[in-house]
């Protein structure tokens, strides 16, 4: 087989369909190459291990969520702790603006809970985007190091799981509630 | 069929345990009944509807994490500025504790938004157990309302869903992170 990467994103995309619309059950071989529309085996080809299609789809997790690069230079202008602030909500806006990668995510996280492999492939790839985050965040100059990207990431994780299931108050927007806090602990 | 409550908490019981190990696709009424060491036909005698076993099962989640009497009479003679960041950290050890609970309470909340009869079950529900939280929080003088509440549990979903699958600074403890946001939000 030759590989062809135009396809391979397009397999890549219609697992991340199915995960975050099905759950991690839901993501089989057969329900891929269906909702990707390429033929039996197509799916099975370009990822024979169900843990080199669940890490092919964190990479393109990532890829697809990756900041406007014009919106980071913008946000590169503010004052370190308003930027801060300001790239936490972008975040937060950017995995609620796409519901479906956001819960393809946490779906991800929760198979490697369950699957020994799937956790040995997704753990490097996500403690080097951490990494990347908090030398990000260093060399921007903003306050806190290390424990405030951790603690910014589980913020985001937490408000945006409970928007996209059962908000437990309707009434709050997520983006403010990640800004004013995000404000409250490094402003 | 006569109704019997300790069977019925056994299947329920059998039931998270399947949810919080193998997730929501694998919580079939044949799953379930062979966890729980029952017949054939038991768990659909119990529950007809699968929206009415998930929500039999988040009513028997919050049940099983329920807080220690002895432990909240303890907190409650703190200072309220301290006693806020313990039930904060008292409320995450109790997840962590009990890792497949605190999983199933994470699938339970992605079935929600897969599906509304089981969003319409369970939304009354976590909301009302939100809004006890709120009014336990008031009357016990804790500083920063609603919105504290809410941000403390949001934390909490974020953290513990990081530390129960890939978390990503394996050197930070998750209940000293609560402890030090909290503090630093309301204190």
């Amino acid at each position: 087989m030759v590989a062809n990467p135009e396809r391979r994103a397009q397999i890549t995309d219609a697992a991340l369909e199915v995960l975050g619309a099905n759950g991690s059950r839901g993501l089989t071989h057969r329900a891929v190459n269906r909702a990707a529309d390429v033929p039996t085996g197509t799916t099975a080809n370009y990822f024979p291990s169900r843990a080199g299609l669940l890490l092919a789809m964190a990479h393109r997790i990532f890829d697809r969520l990756s900041p406007e690069p014009d919106r980071v230079t913008q946000l590169a202008d503010l004052p370190p702790e308003r930027a801060t602030v300001e790239y936490a909500a972008y975040a937060t806006e950017r995995l609620l603006a796409d519901s479906t990668l956001a819960l393809a995510l946490i779906e991800l996280r929760l198979e490697a809970a369950r699957q020994p492999e799937v956790r040995q492939a997704l753990e490097p790839f996500l403690r080097q985007g951490f990494t990347d985050d908090v030398n990000f965040h260093d060399g921007q100059g903003l306050p806190g190091g290390r424990p405030a990207v951790l603690v910014t990431h589980h913020l985001v994780m937490g408000v945006v799981l409970d928007a996209l299931t059962i908000p437990l108050d309707p009434h709050q927007s997520p983006v403010d509630e990640v800004r004013q806090t995000v404000a409250a602990l490094f402003t």
